[in-house]
Parts: structure tokens; C-alpha cells; sequence
């Protein structure tokens, strides 16, 4: 059986989420680079699969298609029986978790996205200094309130939901990773730094960095 | 016992998405007004309940306390047997669905919040023109993305996928409503514009509408 492809980007914060994600589940997958700044996304091969022409896009092993990480990492979630669980059964609780994945994925990474940059600075004129006060504004709002939420709900353990890693895990990290990257002070958030100061000793994540990809460019 | 609460701003399309899956699943709940515009989402009570100062809020009638639109739509199809299903049963074709939702509610959506438009006419200096440009921009890419995977995945029926509301639909039907106040040529992408006039013929979608919202202002 062939196995999984995973369109991917080193860089791309969703398409990390994603490698997590098939990390933590065992699963194996293979590694397409889709080299955004050489604009490969707009290739008309590439918009056959994905024509929103984003990463990631997901192969699974029987051929189905899949795009947007969230909906990617449940799709593995109800399909790949026997794998560690990346929600929690309750569904409570995995509202929460699913809560917390979507401030980060929704609320935050959009702003950020290469195409929303290149938009601020070209349309807008805005300013390099503009450009990276905006992107490290949107990555503080969105990391105080998340640690806002982990303190608040009682409800973090070792990993932000108790003490095992889930589909939260798999946003944060990236988005720590950004943030690091555009010189937010991440300490101001302890609860935050502290899971990602662990997630980031586990192989699963490990595997998962940017650095660690076929693809990477330092 | 209680109702469920929705914590709401009429023009919210986050709180218009799962005032119409409320709806769509026959479910009983009552509008909290939160006046975005009056900053009432920034009162200490409703950061107690919603840290990120974000609507919609769910309060589930066992007094669960619910965030993120999205999530808020998975947990009422996890926990509220006996409604209508506002996702298919078939793996791939939940994920299918889960991705059309999210290609609206992640990566237009976010762009087009007040906070953002605040700040692209504060800090940017954007002039009002250059804010209205900015917004039909990036609803005009998503909804040309949305309208090519409509027709590219053959799944459309009467509505995104097949012929019953999902929750795609659920959110598709606020974007476009955005996009008709941003003077966005909806007749360009004619399979979601026949989908979201079909929509606003059924009372699940007339009653979540903003102009029947309680906290309605014209």
C-alpha cells in the first residue's frame, strides 16, 4: 500500500501541525516540498489538489484527499483505530481542546500568513518595522490569551489538556516556534513556555521541527 | 432546567454561525446581547467567561461554558442526539466538510475582525478606502477558493455538500452576508450564491439572521 503524503512546506505553521499530529499517531508519511516562495502553491498541478493553493494537503494511504490541518488531524483522528488519541472522550473536554487548537488556528496564524504580509507591505506601504510589530502583536494577543485560558480552566497539565499531548499541543508548539522567530518574548506566558519546553523533548515533536525537514532552508 | 445561553452580537458571523446550527439542530436557547461596539466583551464578566474576549460564549444548559464557534458546532453534534446531523458520517467526507468551514472560518474570517480593522486604520494609517479594499480582498479570494473546490470536489448539491445543511453551510451563509455589507459581487461565484439563497428560504437560517436579533441595530 503506498504510503501517506504530506504536502509541506518546512516552514509553514500548518503544515507542522500536521507532521505533529501523524508523529504522535505513529503514523509514516512522506515528505512533498510545496516551496512557497518559489511559489510552487500556485502551480497548476499543486491547485488541482488544493485549488485554495495553501499547505498542508494530505494523501492518505487510499488516496483521499485532504486540506486544512484541523480538519486533517481529525480525519486521523477517526480513521487511524489504535493510534494515542488526540482529543479526549469526553466532549466537554474536547470542545476545550478543540477551543484552544481554533484560537491559535483562527484567531492568530491567518494574520501572519505570507499572503496577508505581502498585502500590509505592498497595498498598505506598511513599513519591515510595521511589518514585524504587526505580526509579533497578533502572536502576543493570541499567546496571553491562551495562557489566560490554560490558568483560568484549570485544566493544563503537563500538555495543555492534562498530561498528554492533543490537538492543542500540535497548534501551540508551531505557534511558539513563530513566535520565537519574530522575537516575541515568550516567557512572559510561563504556562505556555513550559509545555513547549517539553513537547519540544519529545521525537514526536522533534521530527516535526522545521529544521528536521527535507526542505529546510537555514 | 436552564436554557442554553448564547453570548452574541447580532453582526458576529461567529455568533451567526451557531445561532443557525442552534437552529438547523431544533435547539431551544436564549440571546445574550454582548455590544462589541460598546466593548462589552472587554467587561471583567465576560472575560471570566471568555478570556480571549471573543463571541460567540455558549452556556449549555448543565452550565457547560462553551468557545470557538466551530467548537461550539462539533460538541452541540456530539452531545445532542436526536437532531439533525450537521456533519456526514463518512470519514472523509466529515473532513471534506470540516475543510470547506474552515477555509472561511480560518483564513477570511479572521482577516476582517474589528481588532484587525483597527488596527490597519490606526497603526497602518489605512484610509478608509484602502479598509474597505482590504476587506472585499481577502473575502473575495476565500469565496473564489471555496466556489473552485465546490465545483473542482463534484460534492455540491443544494448546499456545500450534498442536498442537506452541513456545517459548511453554517458558515458560508455569514461570509457571504459580510460580503453583500462589503459590496462583494457575490453573483460572481454563482454555486454559492445559489446555495446561499436557497439558505435564506429556510427558517433555521431567516431566524439566526442578524436582522432578527434582538440586539439588532440598523
Amino acid at each position: 500500500m503506498p504510503r501517506m503524503k504530506l504536502y509541506n512546506y518546512y516552514r509553514s505553521s500548518a503544515a507542522y501541525r500536521v507532521r505533529i499530529a501523524l508523529n504522535l499517531k505513529g503514523l509514516s508519511w512522506d515528505h512533498v516540498g510545496v516551496h512557497l516562495l518559489k511559489r510552487e502553491h500556485r502551480n497548476t498541478e499543486y491547485l488541482a489538489l488544493n485549488p485554495a493553493g495553501l499547505v498542508p494537503t494530505l494523501i492518505d494511504d487510499d488516496g483521499t484527499t485532504l486540506t486544512q490541518s484541523l480538519a486533517i488531524i481529525e480525519y486521523l483522528e477517526e480513521t487511524k483505530a489504535g493510534t494515542p488519541p488526540l482529543l479526549p472522550k469526553d466532549p466537554a473536554a474536547r470542545a476545550y481542546v478543540r477551543s484552544l487548537a481554533m484560537a491559535l488556528a483562527c484567531d492568530v496564524h491567518p494574520l501572519n500568513n505570507v499572503r496577508v504580509l505581502n498585502y500590509i507591505t505592498g497595498e498598505l506601504g506598511a513599513t519591515d518595522a510595521q511589518k514585524s510589530a504587526w505580526i509579533a502583536h497578533w502572536i502576543e494577543i493570541g499567546l496571553d490569551a491562551f495562557e489566560k485560558v490554560l490558568l483560568q480552566s484549570g485544566l493544563s497539565g503537563q500538555f495543555c489538556y492534562g498530561d498528554l499531548p492533543t490537538m492543542a499541543d500540535c497548534v501551540l508548539v508551531p505557534q511558539v516556534f513563530s513566535a520565537r522567530r519574530f522575537n516575541v518574548d515568550v516567557s512572559k506566558f510561563p504556562r505556555v513556555a513550559a509545555i513547549e519546553s517539553l513537547c519540544n523533548t519529545l521525537p514526536a515533536f522533534i521530527g516535526a521541527h522545521p529544521k528536521n525537514q527535507s526542505d529546510f532552508a537555514p
